[in-house]
């Protein structure tokens, strides 16, 4: 099902970017910039959130799939707005096996010999575009045809959501820049950064979009903060030791970047000085070379972070699995909604 | 009766913010961002966009003012994101005399000696800073208590306006970065930039808010987009020649920033080929001199520009004037848009 769904997501973007395209400025320049939004929205991505949307209308009871599957594009769009800024934020040149939108702006500008500086250029038109990205998420909940009732609800939870992820990156940021960093502090960006924004947000929308109850969204919520931890968990795990589907590819950004996880946050309050320096050394240099990437490794490896961050994920999985119980739900959506949290937790 | 609006409105943004403040993560840094946006919006600005939705609302017929007020807010927070943003953009270190957010943020990564580089870190935080203020604008219009059929219309009408207002953003951009430029597309930047965004957009989304019919927005809009492109030629002439209410001080910024106006594209079609290269080599200097800046306008002042911009300003003005007649608008609120008007054009 969730192939099929991407599929049909895909096919929507492509629709609501063709009107969008006939609705804008007719000027070169602003049509480059929503041309660019639009291949970087088609360009990949696992809709995850889009797919969330739809699974969250399903559970009460929505079943017009295809006013749900134009709603679920802003969930994409909002991320559009969060990656293209979050990219020019750490200065990414790459996004979903293409330039990040700051860098394809760059090359544009050098490729074509316009005056001024083309880093600047690249960075301002990302910087609009991630803007740009936003207000079209808006509108493509707008337009998707609901009760104005129910619109209502959803634009305010997105709303939330944004502001929500916003706080969320200001502890990311300072997780970089402040010398101490605890276990609570690590979670509660987890809980902002990826429960609530790609797991509970998008569940609510859709819930929301079919005039859901109170107690219909309390079993959504309380399924999806606790398993959206347990994501982000495992991301971090499979982000230091590798990716299985992958073949195990190691991506040591996280270190340069100096992203304090459970993993980093758990090993240091355990390990020797001698290692903790190493650690702390380690962490944020973007230099890091591949030996002391696989020395912090072993460190974090031997210290047992990685059972204790596993454990916590199963703990919290099973948790969000059995909040869906006694809710109402739609029983075949909630079964769906199981096996997404068993299928998430498994790959590390 | 706008320094009465005013106040109230500020008075609107304190509550909002004070709420908004009791719903935010419990987190010290995330306080200080929503903080820093508050102290922002209240450190000034003329409020113009609130004032403006609360003279469309009035001009259909609306008089619930504690409801309208409190929408207007909406207004200032998307003017704090584009300001907030646009000052990144330009590296402006400066805002409604203050710092600018993103140098407040480096202000305050510097005192507080924190780690990493307190440029990036002040950047960071004013991208997110800005992307924060545009989902509190949303927020506003949907905690206002309007139908839900009206805030539907009108939170469709402010994405238009920041969707908008981004491509009149990247014709600016390009504005400095193409080596041409005409009158039409000076004409179309104030058109996107300042006409659509302060002037339609605040009316239409007041007016929507009370359930406007169409013909009531369309005379709104045929008073709105003139009158709007009238107000940013008038900026342009006080941009470069002084600002008379402020003793005549000139501000040689959007000459050093090499923002094309209408009076230089106007001077550069009709001047010799050596004051030509003047005004081009001058042109987005960033180190433009103060002589350098006043042969400029020397050049400009005798090519007849002024004239020409101020008459097309003139006639601009009057056809926005004549458009409220006969739509059945509100008399008494038609009187006071059409003052506001005259005095608009009156400044320079």
């Amino acid at each position: 099902m969730l192939a099929s769904e991407r599929a049909m997501v895909e096919g929507h973007i492509r629709e609501f970017f063709d009107r969008e395209s006939l609705l804008s400025l007719d000027d070169p320049m602003a049509r480059e910039l929503l041309d660019a939004i639009r291949e970087y929205t088609l360009r990949g991505g696992k809709r995850i959130r889009a797919v969330m949307l739809i699974l969250g209308y399903m559970a009460v009871g929505g079943r017009n799939m295809e006013k749900v599957r134009k709603a679920s594009l802003s969930m994409e769009l909002v991320q559009d707005m969060l990656l293209i800024h979050d990219d020019l934020m750490d200065r990414s040149p790459e996004r979903r096996g293409g330039r990040s939108l700051h860098e394809h702006f760059r090359a544009v500008h050098r490729e074509r010999g316009y005056r001024g500086d083309p880093e600047r250029f690249g960075d301002n038109m990302a910087l609009i575009g991630g803007d740009l990205a936003e207000a079209l998420a808006e509108k493509a909940l707008l337009v998707s045809g609901f009760p104005p009732r129910n619109l209502v609800k959803a634009l305010s939870l997105q709303a939330d959501m944004v502001r929500d992820t916003g706080y969320g990156q200001v502890l990311d940021l300072c997780s970089v820049e402040l010398p101490e960093w605890t276990e609570d502090q690590v979670l509660k960006v987890h809980h902002y950064k990826t429960a609530r924004y790609t797991f509970e947000g998008p569940l609510l929308i859709g819930a929301v979009l079919h005039g859901a109850p109170e107690r219909a969204l309390k079993a959504l919520s309380d399924y999806a903060v606790p398993v959206g931890i347990a994501f982000q968990l495992t991301d971090d795990i499979m982000g230091l030791f590798g990716d299985p589907k992958k073949g195990g590819v190691k991506d040591i950004s996280d270190l340069r970047e100096g992203k304090r996880t459970l993993l980093i946050v758990d090993a240091l309050k355990r390990v020797s000085e001698a290692d903790a320096s190493t650690l702390l050394n380690g962490l944020g240099d973007p230099k890091l070379k591949l030996e002391d990437a696989a020395r912090i490794r072993d460190i974090v490896a031997a210290s047992g972070a990685v059972e204790r961050s596993r454990a916590l994920a199963s703990e919290l999985t099973e948790r969000g699995r059995s909040s869906l119980n006694g809710a109402g739900l739609d029983p075949a959506i909630c079964e769906a909604l199981r096996e997404l949290a068993d299928e998430m937790l498994g790959r590390a």
